[in-house]
């Protein structure tokens, strides 16, 4: 038995203490700031009001305030759930607390624009407990298909789990394993990473399709548009390819659980879909943005409006090739200069299938 | 303008005629003996019963026995759009009446068993014609998610044409170029055609994990098992990149969109997904078959079908290795064997993200 402790109590936080628990392991859950109500109501009733679940009984609900008394005894464990905007204040709460090189076990995903250029969260991670003075802190994370509340339902899913460190990542795998949570082990932080940051713009597009039918008054017993879809789906593997091989990742991951798997599963629907589905209507972001109406993170937006600048910075130097990125090039267009969304046919075929 | 003479009136051989026409070609469209009453219906109303559509209304159809009269004066490209099933007796319709090596550009994708190994089907459309005497017929073939009805209402729809030789290639894709249809060039023929006969195969799996819902008797407002479908697709394509290469193909095929992208459209409905969803509620193929009640091919089930002995056969030598195909193992057990479809997940582990 081990003790772990999760920091953000959103969905996937959440949802993850479901195989710690039925692995056997203690756990602490504590929520963020923004968390507050969440964690009153599993303290009350045990159901995590947006999870519509009940948590494991073990789970030990925590406030922010009270990580400190979460860390204490320091655990064997810290998985991170905040979303990718709270990654900074996670590194500021976690920074004067921690004692020493606890593992971090991330579920928050992606990459952020730093020296202009892409760098992964685990590192960005790594390098802000640094500055607090704690160093050596391992940082791995979680990837592959896995939607929280599938998870919470133990439905089968299949993960991969990362660390630079083998002998480390061999314990966490142990750790986490339960009879529905299928992890596998990669060592392949950086495209593990890329493509999980990538997948959730890429999903923006293959939502739009469906809208494209919307604007054309098509009605729901004609054809629909599953062929662009899947040719933007194959498009965005292979961009995500080119990415993965430019941050000197590797390509197994885009073959395998995080990249093909988590793009499929971010595909079936959700937030990115949606907004991609108003563009394809003829909207402009702004109005996508609008007419969504919730002020929930549109992840694959956000991704956008954070690495855009910089990918055009990479572009325009010719580090990175627009050429190679048509897609992602026009899907930064649209959410980065609020232009329509044009699917790029011919910039498609001159890199296609190389 | 170009003559160009379509063998197979069923929903894709029809509905090729659109791009052709679109383009400026004269269409002769040949429906085989059992396409009798769809040309019927054709020569007197332009609709096809089964695409439920119009055909563009210069297309010229012709009934089997006229197939001699549709191919004098000899066309420039014969398209073969009859079933899989259909390419034998497509080679004897042809053989007597060829005079020359016209090129064939099949719509009929796949593999089939032949000398104890797996052959693509233009090999078997070449060697055959050869039988007859008319050599050196260049055949290609058409790969990508494509589905038919949406190709009729001119959808969007992006594919890959392969011919063994590049001049060739770049004649028939100049032909077939319409604003709607996205034609690329790929001289990997043996890559594509590995694509396009085991996406069917694996199309059953993907389809299971909803099957699987419905046996536990879940409310349709609960979690899905998008997770589990996701890891299955995943799994899918990885098999699919090791066919391709013990079979000489080029991975970029797999990567593109006669892999991914055909994999991917195959998976968001029709006959092969909905077979797995009936294994996935506890039914043993035999079972399912009744029970999806018409006699229309199930083109996944027909492939384990013709090809599982072969593949079987290639296990026990060692020169396939079933533990890289533990997905497609479990797929031909089910089918070939009638056991109930179970999901080899230690098995996936071992060969996962390597």
């Amino acid at each position: 038995m081990a003790d772990v402790v999760i920091l953000g109590a959103g969905m996937m936080g959440s949802a993850f203490s479901f195989p710690l628990v039925d692995a056997g392991h203690a756990v602490r859950l504590v929520g963020t700031h923004l968390d507050r109500e969440w964690i009153q109501s599993v303290r009350e009733t045990g159901i995590h009001p947006k999870l519509k679940m009940k948590l494991p009984g073990t789970v030990a609900p925590f406030t922010h305030d009270q990580l400190g008394e979460a860390l204490s005894p320091s655990p064997d464990l810290i998985v991170l759930g905040v979303n990718s905007a709270g990654v900074d204040w996670a590194v500021q709460q976690l920074g004067p607390l921690l004692k020493g090189p606890t593992p971090i076990l991330m579920l928050t995903k992606g990459l952020r624009a730093r020296e202009n250029t892409l760098q992964i969260l685990p590192v960005i991670v790594r390098d802000g407990l640094a500055s607090h003075g704690v160093k050596n802190v391992p940082v791995g994370g979680v990837a592959g298909p896995c939607i929280a509340g599938e998870l919470a339902a133990r439905r089968d899913s299949s993960v991969v789990i990362t660390y630079a460190d083998a002998k480390l990542l061999d314990r966490i795998l142990g750790l986490v394993a339960a009879p529905y949570y299928h992890a596998r082990p990669s060592t392949d932080i950086v495209g593990v990473e890329v493509c999980a940051g990538f997948k959730n713009l890429y999903a923006l597009a293959v939502g739009y399709p469906a809208g494209l039918l919307a604007k054309q008054g098509e009605a729901p017993d004609r054809p629909r548009a599953h062929n662009l879809a899947a040719a933007l789906f194959a498009q965005a593997l292979g961009e995500i390819r080119y990415v993965v091989g430019f941050l000197g990742g590797k390509l197994a991951s885009v073959d395998g659980l995080p990249g093909t798997g988590d793009l499929y599963v971010t595909c079936q629907g959700g937030r990115n879909v949606r907004i991609g589905y108003l563009l394809g209507t003829g909207l402009r972001f702004s109005q996508a943005r609008t007419e969504y109406g919730s002020t929930e993170t549109i992840e694959g937006a956000q991704f956008a409006l954070a690495v855009g600048p910089t990918m055009e910075g990479l572009f325009e130097q010719g580090r990175l090739k627009r050429q190679a990125l048509p897609l992602a090039g026009a899907i930064l267009d649209a959410i980065c200069h609020d232009v329509p969304l044009q699917i790029p046919w011919t910039a498609f075929h001159r890199e296609a299938n190389a």
